[in-house]
């Protein structure tokens, strides 16, 4: 790479968000990942509730999609990807969840527990101020990161779903499913979701990078549950729309267990279009072999006042995951178009 | 300094290593902390229970004591130095001792939990072959650490200690107490320490530190679990023995409360004979202000076969801790003559 490439900003969460950075890192030096902060499972669930932070494990792992290549970035990732296995209480944490955590802890001055709003009952008191992306950033110099990543909002937030048919007895009923590991394992369909609190305040640093970008990129990934919530993040929402960059949409190669069982590309697309209805979308990218009715897909795209491109980006291997060196191909053509 | 000066090892851990490391970093730029792993208590010994390995507590305070000056190494300090404040699991974990087990596990390749010895019960399979030393070195390398850190030991162990009345009610029998936190907090008086288990692997880089060494420091520091159980490691205590190092034994301030309540200067020297009968010092390293009785010290000295150097090395602010700047003053004169 001989210029510093093009300023993009990848949306997202969990292993959709690694993938699409590891794949733009090959083609630009100027990335940021702005990442779902709605986690409630696992290692960051766990901190979330015991410690009242962010929950960290979507952005540790995409830190860790952007870790410098030599002995010195790749000996970080593996340490900060590193869990702990045991049958005590260190079970299954992250350890680069524990090291954001506490340089969140550190750098925000802040009691954990203790509010430090006034009374607010706002949880996380440690996302209060700079440290959340100072304790990121220095985070991302430990790794030798090849960009800059950023939380979606400021606060932890939980993600509810509209579902049909979670109780399976009840197959037409429309209830709410709260919390991301519940909607991403609902049995019954999701429609569609929102964040509580509904108008969380976003990252300033996030707003800024989406403002300036040449290129903004949804997905792929979990897509109620990762790449729809920064839709419903209003001060964000309206950024993506107000952007002068080109929107590009990177489609899944399959459904998402649970999540999009039965849902078709132009479905995925579909419920973007419902989620953000005045979000324009300049480019569609999807897996050649992936797509089953390309006229449906087209369509749909259209809709959207997008384009359609069709490349092969799926894993030669037949996994269902996305080549990094494939995917950057992809993105490099429509990024020179 | 203009020349990167002797060749120094420091022997100890807790409070008291990190004391005399904060000072001999003054005088030299080839120093290596040699440190006590037996430690049972609070972070270490939680995580020495549930994941068998070395406890790391020792070794992360006496690699924070020697960080880098600017900006980079003082914020990693504060980092591997903070402790979660919680109600929850991670409470009074310090983020340091989490980041040396998982480098340990990462470079070991060891399943922890897992006997790795082919049936001999070895507690602490990460502790196995070289990864302790390079996790270590690791640390040191994120801390811009000026000098080295090593374990007295390649494997976990515990003090046994000889106590006349640990049971008060018993004020004359001699018992065994069993643990570093039992034997720094018996109301008893102790008599001896000694290790289970009692012959255990030295590590090979501190065997040979100490073999390469102008100068080895012991102390400050407790004196029972911190300074005297390097000599019950016989591969150690050789290497001590036969250095042609000059031996400086650096005498604490107070009696540690508990462990040497009643202890005068030449006791603790006492002591350390009794520990280590071939064992010549060159060198014992007192304050002034703090020797009560300098004729019964000079008479303990002289059955070492060393010489006492009276110094002012006490915190001017009257608190018993040794101030950095004077002890380094004391070692480095003690160096240059």
């Amino acid at each position: 790479m001989n210029t510093p490439g093009p300023q993009v900003v990848a949306l997202g969460g969990g292993h959709g968000l690694y993938g699409s950075l590891s794949a733009l890192r090959r083609v630009t030096d100027r990335l940021t990942a702005v990442v779902t902060v709605a986690d409630d499972g696992g290692s960051s669930g766990r901190l979330r509730r015991e410690l009242g932070v962010l929950p960290p494990g979507d952005l540790r792992m995409a830190l860790a999609a952007l870790c410098g290549d030599d002995e010195w970035g790749q000996t970080w990732r593996d340490v900060v990807q590193h869990r702990f296995r045991s049958q005590g209480e260190l079970h299954d944490h992250a350890v680069g969840n524990l090291l954001i955590v506490a340089l969140w802890e550190l750098l925000g001055g802040v009691q954990p527990g203790v509010d430090q709003t006034g009374g607010i009952p706002l949880v996380g008191g440690p996302a209060v101020g700079g440290s959340t992306v100072a304790g990121l950033d220095w985070v991302g110099r430990l790794l030798g990161a090849h960009g800059r990543v950023l939380p979606m909002a400021s606060v932890p937030m939980d993600i509810v779903a509209e579902v049909r048919g979670a109780d399976p007895d009840r197959p037409d009923e429309v209830t709410k499913v709260k919390g991301q590991v519940a909607c991403a394992k609902t049995p019954g369909t999701v429609l569609s979701v929102s964040l509580v609190p509904s108008d969380p305040p976003a990252c300033p640093e996030a707003l800024e990078a989406v403002l300036d970008a040449d290129f903004v990129v949804f997905g792929p990934g979990s897509w109620f549950t990762s790449v729809l919530p920064h839709l419903k993040v209003p001060e964000l929402a309206r950024a993506l729309t107000d952007t002068r960059a080109q929107r590009i949409v990177a489609l899944n190669l399959v459904p998402q267990p649970g999540e999009t069982d039965d849902f078709s590309q132009q479905t995925h697309l579909e419920v973007l279009q419902a989620h953000a209805p005045e979000l324009r979308i300049d480019v569609v990218l999807a897996d050649r072999a992936a797509v089953d009715d390309p006229a449906a897909l087209e369509k749909a795209v259209d809709a959207l006042g997008g384009e359609l491109v069709l490349a092969d980006v799926a894993a030669p291997d037949g996994s269902p995951r996305h080549d990094p060196a494939l995917l950057a191909q992809a993105f490099a053509r429509i990024f020179a178009d």
